[in-house]
């Protein structure tokens, strides 16, 4: 029966037993986390083959380039093949970089910072003021990278369909609205796929700014784990068609396909804002990690190939997504303090409780040894204006460790819903 | 004989015996390279062992750390311990990144561009003018990165002691002035040990700017390919014991130890400041590649193990200068229109010819198919006032290739002195 329903003396039974659970819980000690998207260590061991498929030094060739020397800033090229196979562009609008593309994200804003992009009329250092579109609930490594410049974080609520688009608009008319986060496969933390609307007017923006920055962070570009590979359109395209080729810059990486902090990282963009980042870069970097990034051609061949193993990850992640969504659905299902989404793919399930529970849910998560994502985290400034969603990250603890962690998370929510009801 | 000795008719028949010379070169169709200090194929087919060191899951372990997974963005703890023991600093001073210390050098500066040093007032793009000192002849990565940013470069010029302290220690009395750029072991391109004396200088300098850069690339550290190791002392103390422990950040990296490539590099400073470039790196990145910094840890072991290996590489670098050696010896050695240094360490030749040569020199090398570092490289926006400067780099042709290509540019060098004498 909903909570809310229930009779004062009802609520003080209930109360009282969840306390009691809850005290339980908190007597064992357990240390268990569930804060960030990281691979279950199954799925590094699946993938580490990886690390013996260059063994000798004639392994290490690409075409005529030896790939352990320095040089070729832009990547192996067989690398760039392989990327632009799996988002669909051509090799020559791809950047293989290090071991992140967030460093790559951070980087392509800061040189837009400190140099600008083919289109500033000055480097954005030098102007008043800086704002930029948030869809939330999203990826809060995004928002601090562009709090970290200073920029001004404008929240998009976040739809079915993707971010609110009459509302993207109506901002980016504004000048000062230079750039967007968006996850547009599998979105962070809610796991919805933008429709095609969304990407058609995304596509299509009219932005004020000359140099607006879409920044399209395909992370889960093939990271289904429920049904088939959901086919997703190339943004580069879309946004040459509609005059827009200079806007955007997408950015991809292997970290959840091999492994996490030794993967491969690329971003891809318009030959115009290739050779201006080529151009600024070249005072950085003389080349990134070719040997890893060969590596990664040799083990993951193409893009059908690449699927094959990401089915591989799927059989891993997806009885861990159940049996979260089974507990939840056991523990929660009836009470409404509580809805959560249903994602087929990426790393994350995003609840979102009645308004006021997740700072309080997580605070008793905690004392009773359960990590989870800070509360607030998946908005602008860490501050979620409803104190209401929460992201869960099923990927890294084995499935008993996941079934109890979850089991009291779900303890803690009823907790954290009687205390209010209560008062 | 001395080409200024010569008579006017000694001058003419030499002329065109050097001249005839460089025709028969020129018609030869050579593609020889000795522009940048790569190392050779054989050393990098030495060291690709390393390649396979991390071969099973159980490999990527280092403590209770999981180097596949994401996470602890300072670097894997042994790869910390490992530079250290390299650098005579303490693990809690080190900072191990990705593949190029190049790209630390950079992410430092820009870090202090976008968002100030400990003891900066503001970032120094709020800066009205900053400048900055650069040691000539020197490396002309360095000079580009500081250029990029908009800095006015200062040449400090060189002598066999190091920078001109007296010069260094007038300037930094100059608040615009923010930083230098340093290679103290093993100049680039001259081959200097800075003297005991200048780094003592050096270390104790009083720059009237609070948050001035002392940039101690220690890029040839352990890197002497004639006689034994030479001892160096730890820039990090020295600057504490005079009280300007914050002013120094010291690179490295074992691009030249392992796989240029494919290496791994480092930073060191004080723990102000490796508090804040954390807390500031925190947006840009979770972690660099950690497997990597694991398999060099396995592969390297300590410093006595990596010297070990360096005597491996003097074994294959030493022939290849003393070739060059030998051959500006034997052709140019009495005609008094170039001196060069001999150094005992590190990668290059540095050559300066009587003014005005330097150019027409490589010219006409480039005619007869051999590219070297353009002539002016080796100063601050690429302009050498002498134009006499030039730096060879003998690690990469084969011996068979490097005589051919230093027989060339000698008989370039001579062809555009008897040019000069003939006008």
């Amino acid at each position: 029966m909903p909570y809310r329903d229930l009779s004062c003396n009802e609520l003080k039974k209930e109360y009282q037993k969840v306390k009691a659970e809850f005290e339980g819980w908190r007597t064992k000690g357990l240390s268990l986390n569930m804060a960030r998207g990281k691979p279950g260590k199954e799925q590094l061991d699946m993938v580490s083959d990886i690390l013996t498929v260059l063994a000798k030094p004639e392994d290490c060739v690409d075409g005529t380039l030896d790939a352990r020397n320095y040089g070729e800033i832009r990547g192996v090229p067989s690398s760039r093949v392989l990327f632009a196979d799996i988002l669909g562009c051509r090799p020559e609008q791809v950047f293989v970089g290090g071991n992140a593309s967030l460093q790559l994200m951070y980087d392509t804003i800061a040189k837009a910072y400190t140099h600008g992009l083919p289109h500033s009329s000055r480097p954005w250092c030098k102007e008043e003021k800086i704002k930029w579109l948030c869809p939330a609930p999203g990826y809060d490594r995004h928002f601090r990278i562009t709090e970290s410049f200073g920029f001004e974080l404008i929240t998009v609520p976040m739809k079915e369909t993707g971010p609110d688009m009459d509302f993207v608009e109506k901002l980016v008319a504004e000048p000062a609205v230079k750039g967007m986060w968006t996850v547009p496969k599998y979105s962070n933390p809610e796991g919805i796929i933008y429709s095609k609307e969304t990407i058609h007017r995304l596509a299509a923006l009219k932005p004020a700014a000359p140099d607006f920055m879409l920044m399209w962070d395909n992370a889960y570009c093939i990271h289904e784990f429920e049904g088939e590979y959901v086919p997703f359109p190339d943004i580069l395209s879309l946004c040459e068609a509609e005059g827009n080729g200079d806007m955007v810059f997408e950015f991809a990486s292997t970290s959840k396909i091999t492994l996490p902090g030794a993967g491969v990282a690329c971003f891809a963009c318009s030959e115009t804002n290739m050779a201006h980042m080529i151009s600024v870069m070249d005072a950085q970097v003389i080349s990134f990690d070719k040997v890893n990034q060969l590596r990664h051609v040799k083990y993951l061949k193409n893009k059908a190939h690449a699927l094959e193993l990401m089915k591989k990850h799927a059989a891993i992640l997806a009885p861990k997504f159940q049996t979260v969504l089974q507990i939840l659905s056991r523990e929660l299902g009836n009470l409404e303090i509580v809805s959560w989404s249903h994602p087929k793919g990426g790393y994350f399930i995003s609840l979102n409780t009645a308004p006021g529970l997740a700072k309080r849910t997580l605070t008793l998560c905690r004392q009773a040894g359960v990590t989870m994502t800070d509360a607030g985290a998946t908005f602008p400034y860490g501050q979620d204006p409803q104190d209401s969603n929460i992201r869960i990250a099923p990927s890294l603890p084995p499935i008993g460790e996941l079934e109890q962690a979850m089991t009291v998370f779900c303890c803690c929510l009823k907790l954290a819903a009687l205390e209010t009801l209560r008062n």
